[in-house]
């Protein structure tokens, strides 16, 4: 396997680069990666590889791979369907490090595409090339430049480097961003299109650039994820190096999923689940495009905030105010200014004491005002960030307008800047100081929230090992099947409470469990034949006592049988009833593309209409437990609401986190598992689980 | 009191302008109007006046106001404070037909700041001039170029012209809305900064903007509401004339709210309640600062949608998967193709016959193929709308990118174009035809969710006099006070369904109440000096017959005497017990800023925390109660969801329509009433409302 150092040179710094296929029609977009390459200022050798041509636009062309003496870093194959896989093939034989695939048809285009596509995954395998796409627009560096690709965005006139690598999904928004970027100042170190991440995806990409001196933030433009693991790692990695990951994907909508499905042939994912992927890693994911390069420049080199808490100051209170609307609205809070810089004010003529805004008007339109105001505000510890807004100066005096804000480049606490009217020329002075700053108050806010609410990547809760009775209850129900009582054995095993219940064989039996178990009861029937009990008449609830129980066990009997003359019954299940505050359901599944979660919701129909629940990767411990607890709204009535009794919310944090124990490796047959209800009694008096279900992975279950 | 017609070419087309403390010196604010109005090319008279100067920047100056002879039609007062006021009075007894005022410090600057500002309310009342301010930055015209403002913006070397009047209760943002539309190839008819809103208001002027012929679009910068009525009327004849009335408010979160009033010294008013009032008179609210500006071209001259489909057609599959991933959350459907268009654009290599999107890849980025898929989307009676999202070709081939897009200008059907890289040629060209073009994804979903979402303004239902059952209970309440009873009588002759109920004078008669009102009944004292009746022992719910009842009541009185001593007792309400599917609350409020509002929204604490409600401008008749109860999602359980028995949902309609008939004026004393709980039972059961109370103005109680 090619090393780390060996593949990033052959991908961002190549000094030998096969153009498989090249054009000479300048028309033809297989020409451009060689007119980009020189346009931009290449310093290596390019290779084309043309079977008509001795010269392709100047440079020595050659027949095939096999003509050209010495190594290859890096072959861009611009041919389509089998001729790539046939040059792919070449360059794995051949020995070249890694290749890249303009085409698309693979697995993006239908079944013939898709074979075509394992073709690729087996080369790979077989030669040990790594390989970017298919459907890859090409991959660039800015320094020292090498603008491999054929995006017609590079024809710009000069490719403005910068500290930013873009890794992206989508290969002609690689293009939207570069112009975007370009626009307001803002260059990147990296680009590159991933395409069908047959080999190389953005989890590995973005890791290898973590280690990149010249890359100080990783954005990335998303619309699914191949390779979770390795992005996990890379985010964690970014992260302690101070290097910020920022995401767009695709795929909040149910209908914007289906199409990023359909437009790369891959499996899009539950946007929740994402979101929790996200959180878990420390990746700041982004709702507007234009975030995606306005927010990095204030996350980069960033330790964790210490709270919430935003001080504003304006000349211009409109524009002020639509920032602090919108971040309200994404839940920080807004703080007024200290006394020290009321009292600094006044003599001024600026009344800046009443209000959450510090609108220094007109009046305080002035360097010295401006920069003694951001000053006192920094230095204040009852806020734990500084937002400036800045009104019409910054449009027609730039210099003016942010000369007082360059000095707080680089200050300790998040600082940044908003400016209300269209102020190119500020903007790129700012930016160009290091001064993060933003041109929409939309965007300005959502970096804020980003940069406050975003945690740091939480420590993976330690692997402890499972209890021996958890994996002997696996075992059981591997063998036999999960029913409701293996099911509860597992939870019970894990550490979930779960409601008192005994099993017999028997309607005879029912009364004597009952005074073991305790009444009232519930009594359900036994069947693996049975899907459906309630449907089936094999279920009565809320008995008094053993005899008035036995009774309805001998009914059930009746019902069943005449409902399913031919199931095979295997008794009666004997449990306790039980009540609490609030009913919770807990979930678990190992999503294909994000691993292990768990989601807490309440229970009802009402909960279920409202959406309302909260979704982390599993396992979580009983902190991570107790903040999910807090996102769902309807648990607010458990939480001290009014004067409703509390509910013992350590207790169900505790079981949330034993529940997603599940995520641990051991059980990793389990693809699913539910547990509803689960009953919150009142504070001090614990939980207790009623009922859940476990589902295998077909293979698992199958043995 | 000056005709409309003058009062408009005061404001937007003066000719002779007094500039009341016109300054010489350039630095000053006060040059400003004056430099600005040459600099853009006002062709009318400048008078300044300045008693310590013959001459201002070239002009002849006077020393006051009666030193010019004949008719002025505008003064622009820069004085502050006591000064202003004196120049106004000045203004009002010379004649000059509308004033604006420079300076803030008036309601927006403590106490002695609103005496001054009362000051300036009886000087218009009292001499019949127009006032536009205090605090207002100015009013601009184009054509004619009128540019009477102090705002440094107009420091602009060219002032566009356009089609967009803006007006706006931040001085400073007009600068910034100017700034941004001229870099993106927008202009504007008028620009209005009405500040504390003294005299004319928002409404008015764009009252008097609706019948202006250089106005197409009405934007509105705002930051609370002063003139609802006024606003309301101008929203309406502005939709009958096809021009679309488009803003931006502050205040979506709390803390927005509470900075746009210590802003301006204004109440802002709850949000939900701006919600229905825009929606109820055809107002299209944007959320996107940009899409003030990125907005109207969409809404022009447009007749209500047909339905919320839209087509996407696209060179950029990314691109506008994050255009339709935006409309889809916003609540609009995504169709795909014709078959004509699969058919057609099949033999040309392009399959666009799977998924939502028409994506022609890079392989259809060829004008005809573009212009002929437009023209067959356009033509589909499946969809709505149609939008294509243009990729990298818009940033360096502009002509040839926009060029197959500028024939769908005016399209019958709603076409917008939206651009993923930045490409501000192409905006520019694309705007100039008058194709709706949009730089954001988020803002063109947004403009298209307005445009196909945004109903017509409702037309007021018919003001049906109330019933003289109704103006006798609410005679009756207003004599003795509104207790539940009397509230309950007030609904009932409105409309509403009310539990059966009896109010009898001892204990002795609770019995046979029991049998007129049928059991099981809940008790309850009547007493009009017992606020809360269940802490004080006075309810008694689910008593299934009379002698129970009878118990029940000497057992309350007992109670109540205990808690209460003193406590006049006037008996017992003996009321039908209820039972219904859903629990929902009715509420209505006379909103000081919009007027009546009537909100629906689910019982209950899960209800309450999930801010599970819906709001309208009352009245409103039993289609748009309809739409209200289709609103409130915890109301899916009674609208038929899974195997849940389906609630009488036509009845919940009628009740809400008759209980939101306090809006009448003949009810103008009822400042709140709410109806909690009203049961909702089965489909054909229809719905009986248990408890109620009605509010009355302090001063109508006291009478």
């Amino acid at each position: 396997m090619t090393d780390p150092k060996t593949l990033f040179a052959a991908l961002f710094e190549p000094r030998r680069i096969a153009l498989i296929g090249a054009s000479a029609d300048e028309k033809k977009t297989t020409s451009r990666p060689q007119r980009f390459l020189k346009k931009h200022g290449f310093r290596g050798e390019i290779l084309p590889v043309n079977p008509g041509r001795s010269e392709v636009l100047g440079e020595k062309a050659y027949k095939n791979l096999d003509a050209i003496e010495g190594k290859i870093d890096h072959a861009y194959i611009l041919l389509n369907g089998k001729d790539a896989v046939a040059a792919l093939e070449a360059c794995g034989r051949r020995g070249v490090t890694a290749a890249s695939i303009l085409a698309g048809g693979f697995a993006d285009g239908g079944a013939a595409g898709a074979s075509m596509q394992d073709d690729l995954s087996r080369i790979v395998r077989e030669t040990g090339i790594r390989l970017v796409g298919p459907n890859s627009i090409g991959t660039v560096s800015t320094d020292p430049a090498v603008a491999l690709t054929a995006n017609a965005a590079f024809a710009i006139d000069t490719l403005r480097a910068g500290d930013w690598a873009l890794v992206s999904q989508s290969g002609s928004l690689i293009g939207a961003l570069l112009s975007r970027a370009d626009a307001r100042g803002i260059g990147f170190s990296r680009l590159i299109s991933v395409g069908n991440e047959v080999d190389l995806a953005v989890g590995e990409i973005a890791d290898l650039l973590v280690d990149d001196p010249k890359t100080r933030a990783i954005v990335l433009f998303m619309e699914t994820l191949r390779d979770g693991d390795r992005l996990a790692r890379a985010a964690r990695r970014a992260r302690a190096a101070g290097k910020p990951m920022v995401v767009y994907k695709l795929g909040r909508s149910d209908v914007g999923q289906e199409l990023a499905k359909s437009h790369t042939g891959a499996i899009a994912g539950s946007d929740a689940t994402f979101d929790a992927f996200c959180r878990r890693h420390g990746i700041a994911r982004v709702s507007m495009f234009e975030s995606l390069i306005d927010v990095p420049a204030l996350l980069v080199d960033r330790p964790p905030a210490k709270g919430r808490r935003v001080a504003v100051a304006t000349t211009t209170g409109g524009g002020a105010a639509m920032v602090v609307d919108n971040m309200a609205m994404a839940g920080l809070d807004i703080v007024g200014p200290p006394q020290a810089l009321v009292d600094w004010l006044k003599p001024l003529g600026i009344a800046a004491g009443e209000g959450k805004l510090v609108d220094l008007t007109l009046a305080g339109a002035k360097p010295e005002i401006v920069s003694g105001t951001i000053e006192r505000l920094l230095a204040d510890n009852n806020n734990d960030a500084v937002i400036f807004v800045v009104g019409s100066s910054a449009q027609f005096n730039p210099e003016l307008a942010v000369e007082p804000l360059l000095r707080f480049a680089g200050s300790e606490k998040p600082f940044a800047v908003s400016l209300t009217p269209a102020a190119e020329k500020s903007l790129a002075l700012l930016t160009a100081a290091g001064v993060p700053a933003f041109r929409h108050p939309e965007s300005c806010a959502e970096a804020m929230t980003l940069c406050l609410l975003n945690p740091a990547p939480r420590a993976e809760p330690k692997p402890e090992a499972p209890a021996r009775a958890a994996i002997e209850a696996l075992e059981a129900g591997r063998t036999s099947g999960f029913d409701e009582r293996r099911a509860a054995a597992l939870f019970a095993a894990l550490g979930v409470p779960m409601a008192k219940a005994l099993a017999v064989l028997d309607a005879r039996r029912v009364a004597s469990a009952v005074d073991e178990v305790g009444s009232p009861v519930a009594l359900k029937i036994l069947s693996a034949d049975i899907a459906h009990k309630t449907e089936a008449g094999g279920v009565a609830l809320g008995l008094p006592d053993g005899p008035s129980a036995a009774m309805a066990a001998r009914e059930i009997e009746k019902r069943v049988k005449a409902h399913a003359p031919d199931a095979r019954l295997d008794g009666f299940l004997v449990q306790k009833m039980e009540r609490g505050l609030a009913e919770v359901i807990l979930g678990f599944r190992r999503d294909p593309l994000v691993g292990p979660t768990v989601t807490v919701g309440l229970g009802g129909v009402l909960a279920e209409i409202y959406k309302d629940a909260s979704t982390r990767i599993a396992p979580v411990d009983e902190a991570e437990a107790l903040e999910m607890i807090g996102e769902v709204k309807g648990l607010a009535t458990i939480r001290g609401y009014r004067n409703l009794p509390k509910g013992d919310v350590a207790a169900l944090a505790r079981a949330i986190a034993a529940f997603s124990m599940l995520a641990h490796s051991d059980f990793g047959e389990v693809s699913e598992a539910e547990i509803n209800p689960l009953l919150v009694k009142r504070e001090g008096e614990g939980v207790v689980a009623v009922d859940g279900l476990v589902v295998l992975k077909p293979q698992a279950s199958r043995v």
